[in-house]
């Protein structure tokens, strides 16, 4: 049977194969833990973490490479942030298609009286109003912080408007950049962020077990560690270290992850952003298109590849999606996601709460034919119904 | 040149063939997120996790497999237990060998005036009295916290005897098995845990980025995560679950690295802890012997393989031990670590800080030969110095 993958925005299941390669040659070639002073072998450990860092601060315009943070993931990474800087009394803006990683974190927080949230409300195709968060700024309004594109409906928040807002008023602006991290162009100083938070395995072409953030100094400054412990650094001292990256980097860092992630920004790198979203984009128009001539199927968001990326969120009429997107891969081979995507105020927003949709994300190795392919299955199983 | 890798106290740096194996057979053959439901290779990724976990319940005998929560590394799982149990007035006693991933958690949190907390001073070998454990227990003692082999001299603490302690004294007793996890027998009942944390990427033979602990239900009521967001259950909710596992692994999981760690504790329970514990022993009591009979070598801890682990430190006269750190390995290929291991508080105690040890610790992989190798190689450098 084919298999065609089409669960991009969960993870991208096919690496480069240079990132195999940096993978196996970190575990069979080196193995050690990367470490100041020490042995040759450790030594080459730290130059993969640090080249690793130099890659991301260059391939986000950030000054200096140990303004780059890696975590576990990137709800960790916005766990960080969010829990970092937030105290008692602040306010914070965020929008309506915010994925579980921002909501969970600051319901946490405003549900033991810590801060207030306004979530602004996007309209049904996921759409901010840039004016509608300049409203709801406060005197106490510490942060903004919003996903740089939804991960239901591929919707694109105006980060340009939203920076200029945050840096007229004083906000820290934070941006999830999950969903569009390796395919758009992402400027941390041009866009004036504050912290730009990433995952390694989805678009950045690298393996599970990485993620981090890009932090500007002031807010690496004011920024409390979540967690603290063994770094390497100021062994003579019981406490957390101060300085960048080592205060938000505790404990044997994940090499091998990161030799991979680093093999993923350089793959990312010579094939250029713009060849990578042009051929994503590309493919989603002809998904979009395929999918509006199917009569019975509901598309959400934007249908426009200037306003979203590849991830395209569906409603068919008489079929349960659990169970189609259960047919899909068992009688066809075609990999997509059903439910709430771990996005519930989205799905309100869109209008698709509490039955979810049916979620079709795009990567840079999907092809014109298997768009085709899953066009033609859905009209045959729409047919045959 | 020779390689001889003595630096297995930071992390294994050799993994059996099937780490490597499970990890590429991931990335080729599967590479897809875990997920509930959906399609069939989402499926094996949720049960590579699940797998993984019900493998960890078994090795340190605990109930259910739902008691295994993943983190990144150690640190990150102490710093849950820690942060997520203690609040406002806990009194806290550990001991004065613990390594930073404990120390520094515990000082940040008292140092802002949460906690207190009780540092139980260890002997010179690192050997550490339960009496005086138990003489420091007040009212508001809520936890022990103790690692279970200092990662400087090896010393084992008494954990059958401040089990007992904390039981009877109603305190929860977390166990930091960085060292021993792979090598000792850990019965989480019978030493009558609330939490063990551990490490993947050391004894336990896995690779960076995994890690985890094992709680009691008691615990994973009471603890509160430190880290909230997606987790793919639930998805209808903005708030972060309460049931286990899921509370405290949020965002996509380091499957990838899983994978690897599933089969290193294969291959741990196909080798049986004896068989590694003995080996690894055995080398210990060669190296001792040759460190004794060399004039000018200061070994430090308890010089008994039956009170201590494969770690062994060593001052040496007339040496600066970065120094010599590193001409054993620039000129002789022995890979050894010099300086504080990031646990200051177990130098002083040794009467070593802050100029630190040469530590030597040995892994399952290391042979009598290269052991030899190191002796003659030490007392070359010293005779010819």
């Amino acid at each position: 049977m084919k298999e065609v993958y089409l669960d991009n925005a969960a993870t991208s299941r096919v690496k480069p194969d240079n990132v195999l390669e940096a993978m196996n040659n970190y575990l069979t070639n080196i193995g050690c833990s990367p470490g100041r002073g020490g042995y040759e072998c450790s030594l080459q450990a730290s130059r993969i973490v640090l080249n690793t860092r130099l890659a991301f601060a260059d391939f986000f315009n950030v000054n200096s490479s140990e303004q780059i943070i890696f975590s576990h993931n990137i709800t960790h990474g916005l766990n960080y942030a969010l829990k970092g800087l937030l105290s008692e009394g602040d306010h914070v803006i965020t929008t309506s298609i915010e994925h579980n990683a921002v909501v969970r974190p600051l319901k946490g927080l405003e549900e033991a009286g810590i801060i207030e949230v306004d979530y602004i409300s996007c309209d049904e195709a996921g759409i901010l109003d840039p004016e509608d968060v300049e409203k709801a700024v406060c005197d106490n309004t510490k942060l903004l912080v919003t996903t740089h594109a939804s991960n239901i409906i591929g919707t694109l928040t105006p980060v340009q408007q939203l920076g200029k807002i945050a840096d007229k008023h004083g906000l820290y602006f934070i941006l999830d950049t999950a969903q569009t991290a390796g395919i758009y162009d992402l400027d941390f100083a041009d866009l004036k962020l504050d912290v730009l938070a990433f995952t390694g395995h989805k678009g950045l072409l690298g393996p599970t077990g990485t993620g981090g953030l890009a932090v500007s100094k002031e807010v690496a400054q004011e920024m409390e560690p979540l967690i603290e412990g063994g770094t390497g650094s100021i062994s003579d001292k019981e406490y957390q270290p101060d300085f960048l990256p080592d205060k938000f980097e505790s404990g044997t860092m994940n090499t091998v992850g990161l030799a991979g992630l680093k093999a993923g920004i350089e793959f990312i790198k010579e094939q250029g952003l713009k060849k990578i979203r042009e051929h994503e984009l590309e493919l989603t128009d002809r998904l979009l298109q395929g999918l509006d001539a199917i009569e019975g199927i509901k598309i959400y968001g934007p249908k426009d590849t200037k306003l979203q990326t590849s991830t395209v969120s569906i409603d068919v009429a008489d079929f349960d999606l659990g169970q189609l997107s259960f047919r899909l891969d068992d009688e066809y081979g075609i990999m997509t996601r059903s439910g709430l995507h771990c996005a519930p105020l989205a799905h309100k927003t869109i209008g698709s709460f509490p039955e979810g949709t049916l979620r079709f994300s795009i990567g840079y190795f999907n092809t014109a034919e298997e768009i085709d392919y899953t066009l033609e299955t859905l009209e045959e199983l729409m047919r045959t119904n």
